[in-house]
Parts: structure tokens; C-alpha cells; sequence
């Protein structure tokens, strides 16, 4: 008889016991792994992507494959859960104001911080890769000019130091930078393809791109700064227990939602909407005898945010590495990111750290994965305009921005304090 | 030019989208309903579910289906995650001391509880439905055997009464009842599959799968009472802040894995883990400075907890139950289910409430609409056992007994209280 068989696969589905079993792994070892690295000085997200990497290489190892975990859609969007909470957490800690007395300089590090490693990896394509057109070398350029704020705001918040003005500068440039990102994106691509069907990219396209991602950003803003207090005012009417941590995660998870409506990343609007809630629309809650917003959240940060930086690290595979003709162009490749996000500490304004600038600016994470896989489906004269072995190379120069930035950035926060 | 729908395609990748767009919703609409119906005296439980079921047949009045987000397997399993963090906060409030001081009138009422409503709904299937064999109306009987403990514990800790005598039988009584479910369905399921395929069932099959959930529950008593306060002395030692979150969340998930592979639900798992963890395992952290434990928690249920009841509420679609020859029949088999698990008030020791352990024992919830749809997977005579008329009564009592528990039960619980 198979009664057996048929109420295992109704009581096991397959997805939430390999959901269940992840957690319970990810958090016990994201945990052990940040304690022993927060042992030798270096910041616990570190350790969290070293888990990662070492979960996601077992199979070379002897170990079990990670592929259905590497796969789970509710896994990445768990992990997604963890960003957006954490960059809600971020923008908690600033108001726009804030923000907006570091809107030049943020802008003018976001200008560098795409200009020049889109340049140099102009220049790196020109040289490694000199069978392929500038098209080509432009969109290895284009793979070198995105940020990935995550693993910053983690150093940063971990370092207490999300209030200093770099981090600030920072995390206007990142949000500046993401589109900025966009538009070079979509330029070299609309390029790309356009040449592919042999007709030319229309501007309007690009403009309505430009345009959407602003009105995102400054309706957000506005509307927000507006709607915060009241919302808050009238929900506190409720005197409901926990009606501000529902009222703030909505508004969070609905900002998000809206800046992927507007081509941005989710992480975006999740910062946007921890930038306008202040503290002040919900004291009373706090006089009631509520835990303030920041307890919460933090429980929650707990849960998700190690799944988010432990899937980072999962999702690297060591022997993609060492085929060759990889790892000289990845270590070409690695350096102009490097460089070229570091010339963003030339352009600060006097009395905050260019290193702390140009170190922060330098993960790639997840956002430069994207443009390469993006690259990966672009065809050019028959072959595609990012091949396997130049996939591999962004892939390493994403890895070694991303694990350098935790260590090296803690450093120069802690000489900036010392200063 | 494409660059638009291409970018689109990478920065919104709809599953994303739709989950962001669900929480923002679904927490707000969730302590909205939650808060109006708590003005009505009503537990906040009931309004998470109407919001629900609102939600779910907006089409009905010319809003949006819910279809999608209704399929979505990362809703249903940050749902189940609800679940999973709603019973083990439950659990953390019992030992397994506390559980074994009412292990028999547990028992008892376990046993009450899944005969009484199997007898009855037999009885029903007879009436109701002459033309289908004996096999068939066992199966509507099996049906009405299931608890569903996850609205019943919300209301106990809305009512803080998770500490009575009562509550403390309810649940007992439900792992148990989860026990013995599982048998029910084997051996029905079983013996219909064998007479389908004219053969019959093997005993050795249904006694592996007790075993199996034996082995699981008295393991993880034992054996969890023995490694956790092991396990948080050594993760104290690592002298990291939230190691306690961490590893209790990690024990959670571990334990509700474990649940689903002896063929339990996850929920049994967590409440398990939520049994064996006792304050005075991490009592340390709290003189370090760090909040307890039941305190983090709380954020993380108060994300996710109404999930799962919204999510229960959205699966209702009330034009299923306006078919002809459906409401009679589902009438019957709701007041059958009723006075079913209230037998059980009958069975418990002097001085509890029977009124309350029987309004404990009695939503179905999501238990009850998987055996019924284990049975339209079942084929008799070229027929399924479960037809869509039965299914359709089944979601009904389901729903009758799920949405009139919590007011019933907080009505019970404040007489007790006053007595």
C-alpha cells in the first residue's frame, strides 16, 4: 500500500521542510560564524558571507548540493525581505533633510563613482577582450558602475556609524547611484539591441526611464514626508497594541513595492520610507508603554538579514574561478572596480573621509550580478555581448568588492573615529 | 526600442512584487479589521480573518482576483512561518512538565475528539449521501476528526490564558489529535486505495507511520530537554548579541523540519521546541543587558502571525457555498463537526471548563480542507470519495467552525475568568 507515500507528500511538501531546514541552518551558522569573526576584529556580516560561500561549495567538498536552495524563489525573496528591512532600519536613522545637506557632494560621488569604473572597464574590455566591439567593452564598463549598498549599510550600522556625514554621502550616492545605473543600462542595452535589429535607440525610451525613477524618488519624498505623521496620528487613534510596527512595515514593503514599479530596486524605496518616518510621528506609543520601533524592527532585522548576506555567499561557486583564461581577465577586471570606486574619495568635500567614501562605494553584491546576467542574454553579431568566461570574471570581481568592503571599510571607520 | 519592458523584466520580477504589495496590504488591512473588531469586544484574530476573506472575494464586487497571491507558495509559507513562530511562542509558555501533569485528561479529550465527530459525520454521510458506499462516509467522518490548534492558541494568548489548566489540555489534546488524525487518514485512505485496487491494507504500513510520529514526539521531549540549556550555555559563552534569538529560531525551524519528516505537522514541531526552551536557559543574556526572548519574538509574530490568518481567510470563496444541494448538506456536516469535538467538554477532570477545552477543540482550519483534499485525490468506483459538492461542504464547516471559535472561545474564557 502506498497510504504511506501519499500522506508523506501531503504532509511534506518539498519546498517548506527545504525552507524550514535553511532557516534553522542558516541562522545557527550565520550566527556562529559572525561570533568568531567578530572575535578577530572583522564585522559579523563577514561572517555570514563566509557561511554562505561554504554552504554553497559543500558539494566540492563531498558535501550535498545547494542547487534547489540556490533555486527556491522563497528563499530569494526572504533574503529580499532582509535588504529591504535592513535599508529601512538605515533610512530610519536620517531624515531628508539630512540627506538633502549632503545632496551635492552625494551626487557628485555618485557622478564620479560611475564615470570613472565604467571608463577603466571600457579600458579593460578594449584591452582582454580585443576581438569584441566597443559595444562590447562598454558593457563591461557599464558592469563595473553599480553599487550595492547592502553590505555598506550593515558595516556601517554594525560600526554605529550610519549618522556620521560619509555615511551619509554614501548612502546618497548609492541611491543616486541606482539610477544612474539604470540609465547607463538601459543606454548600452537599448545601444546594443538596436544595433542587433539594425535600427537606432529612440531618447524617449531613455527619457521615460530617467523620468520615472525621479518621480519615484522626489514623489516619495514629498507625498511621504506629508503622509507620515498623519498616518501615524491616525492609527495611534486606534489604540491598538503593535499598530505602529504594522502601520511602519506596510509603509515600508509598499514603498518598495513602488520603487520596482518604477524600475529601482526595492532596497530604494525601503530607505525612502525609513528617510520620512521620524521618530516624533509615533512618540505616544512609547508613552503608552510600547517597545520603540527600532526594538522591534530589530528583532526582525535578526531573523532575515543573515539570510540575506549567508544567499550571497551561497551563490558563489569557487570553480567557476580557476577555468581558464578567467582569472587574469577577473583580476584586471576587479582592480578598475576597485580603482575606479575609489576615485569617488577624490571627490568629498573637506572634513569627511574620501577613504571611508571610496571604500563604501566599492561591493558590487547582487546589483552587478544583475547587469552581467543581463549582458548574458544581449546577442551581438551571433555571440552573446557577456560570455560565459567574462560571466565568471564579473562574478569574481562582484565576490572579491563585496568580502574585501566589510573588513577594509571597518578599518577606515575606525580611523575616521580615532581622528 | 525594448530597453524598457527588458529592464523591467530584471527590476520586477513579479513574485517579488506581488509578496511586497501582499505584506503592505495585509499587515495594515490586518491590524485595521484586527483593531475595529477589538472595539467590538471581539479577539483581534476574527478581524484578520474577515479581512481575509474580504480580500479574497474583492472579484465577487468587481475589485482584483486574488488568484495569483492565492497560488503564491512564498505567501503560503511565510504564512506557515506564522504558524510555526504563533506555536512555538505558545509552547515557550509550558514545559514538559506542565504537559505531562495533564497528559491523560489530554489524552482523553484527544480521543473524544476525533471519535465522536467521526461517529457523527459517518452518520451524516449516510443520510446525506445514500448512493456512496461505507467507505466514502468514513471518509466525510474523517474529515470532521481534525483540530487545527492555530486559532485556538491566538485566542488563548490574546486572552493571556495560555497558563490555564484548560489551555493546557487543548493543547495536549491537539498534539495528540494530530496524532491520531494522521492514523485516521492512513487507515482510511488506505483501505480505500486497497479496495480500488482490489487488494488490502497492510497494518505494518499504518504501524510505521505511528511509530514514526511516537518516535518524533517523545524524542524531541527527551532529547531537546537534555540539549537546550547545553546548547545556550556554550552559545552564551560565544558572548555575541543575539545569539539567543538565533539559536531559539534555529531550534524552531530545526524542530518543525523534524515534525515534517516523521510526517507532523510543522506546527506540532515548533510547539515542541517551544516546550523544551525554558527562561532559565539564557537567563544570562538578560543580566548582559539583551531583551528576553519573548520579547523579540513578539515583533516577528506580530509580522507574520497575521499572515496566516489573512491567508486562511483569503483561501474562503463564499460563491462555492450558494450551489445547489450544497448548503443542506453542508449545514448538517457543520452542526455534526460542532457537537463532535464539543463532546469533548464531557471528558475533562473536575474543576476545568468543558465548555472552554470543547470551543478549543473545535476550528478546523487548514487541517480539515487537507483531508478534504486528500479524498478528492481518492477514486471509488470511478468517482472520487471527496466529490465538489462534498469539498465544498467540507470548506464551509471549516469555515463556520474556524470564524465562530474565536468569539465563542473568548466569551468561555472570560466566564472562567469571572468564576
Amino acid at each position: 500500500m502506498d497510504a504511506t507515500s501519499l500522506l508523506l507528500s501531503a504532509a511534506v511538501p518539498g519546498e517548506h521542510a527545504r525552507i524550514l531546514l535553511a532557516l534553522a541552518f542558516v541562522l545557527v551558522g550565520a550566527k556562529l560564524f559572525g561570533a568568531l569573526v567578530e572575535r578577530l576584529g572583522q564585522p559579523a556580516v563577514l561572517g555570514e558571507l563566509l557561511f554562505g560561500v561554504l554552504l554553497g561549495n559543500l558539494a566540492l567538498l563531498g558535501g550535498p548540493s545547494m542547487a534547489p536552495l540556490e533555486a527556491s524563489e522563497t528563499f530569494a525573496i526572504l533574503a529580499e525581505l532582509g535588504a529591504i528591512l535592513l535599508l529601512f532600519e538605515v533610512g530610519l536613522e536620517s531624515t531628508p533633510k539630512d540627506m538633502m545637506a549632503v545632496g551635492i557632494p552625494a551626487t557628485v560621488v555618485a557622478i564620479v563613482g560611475v564615470v570613472a569604473p565604467m571608463a577603466l572597464g571600457f579600458g579593460v574590455g578594449q584591452v582582454m577582450l580585443p576581438g569584441e566591439s566597443w559595444m562590447a567593452h562598454a558593457f563591461v564598463g557599464a558592469m563595473l558602475a553599480a553599487t550595492s549598498v547592502g553590505i555598506t549599510a550593515r558595516v556601517l550600522q554594525e560600526a554605529k556609524a550610519t549618522r556620521t556625514p560619509s555615511a551619509r554621502i554614501i548612502l546618497g550616492a548609492a541611491v543616486i547611484d541606482d539610477v544612474l545605473g539604470l540609465v547607463v543600462l538601459a543606454i548600452i542595452a537599448g545601444v546594443i539591441r538596436a544595433a542587433a535589429a539594425g535600427t537606432t535607440l529612440a531618447a524617449s525610451d531613455i527619457l521615460a526611464i530617467v523620468l520615472k525613477a525621479l518621480a519615484f524618488l522626489v514623489g516619495a519624498i514629498l507625498v511621504g514626508s506629508y503622509l507620515s505623521p498623519r498616518l501615524f496620528r491616525r492609527a495611534l487613534a486606534l489604540r491598538s497594541q503593535g499598530v505602529v510596527l504594522a502601520l511602519a512595515m506596510g509603509l515600508c514593503f509598499g514603498f518598495a513595492w513602488l520603487a520596482l514599479q518604477a524600475g529601482l530596486a526595492a532596497i530604494v524605496g525601503a530607505f525612502a520610507a525609513g528617510l520620512v518616518m521620524e521618530d516624533v510621528h509615533f512618540e505616544d506609543h512609547l508613552k503608552r508603554g510600547e517597545r520603540p520601533l527600532h526594538e522591534s524592527l530589530h528583532a526582525l532585522t535578526g531573523l532575515l538579514v543573515p539570510v540575506f548576506f549567508v544567499r550571497m555567499g551561497l551563490l558563489v561557486h569557487v570553480e567557476n574561478f580557476v577555468k581558464p583564461g578567467v582569472l587574469g581577465f577577473a583580476l584586471f577586471l576587479t582592480v578598475a572596480a576597485m580603482i575606479g570606486k575609489w576615485a569617488c574619495g577624490f571627490a568629498v568635500p573637506k572634513g569627511v573621509s574620501g577613504v571611508t567614501v571610496g571604500l563604501g562605494m566599492m561591493p558590487r553584491g547582487e546589483v552587478g550580478l544583475i547587469f552581467a546576467g543581463i549582458g548574458a542574454t544581449l546577442v551581438l553579431a551571433g555571440r552573446p555581448v557577456v560570455s560565459p568566461e567574462t560571466y565568471a570574471a564579473a562574478v569574481f570581481m562582484v565576490v572579491v568588492t563585496t568580502m574585501a568592503t566589510p573588513p577594509l571599510l571597518l578599518w577606515s571607520l575606525r580611523r575616521d573615529a580615532r581622528a
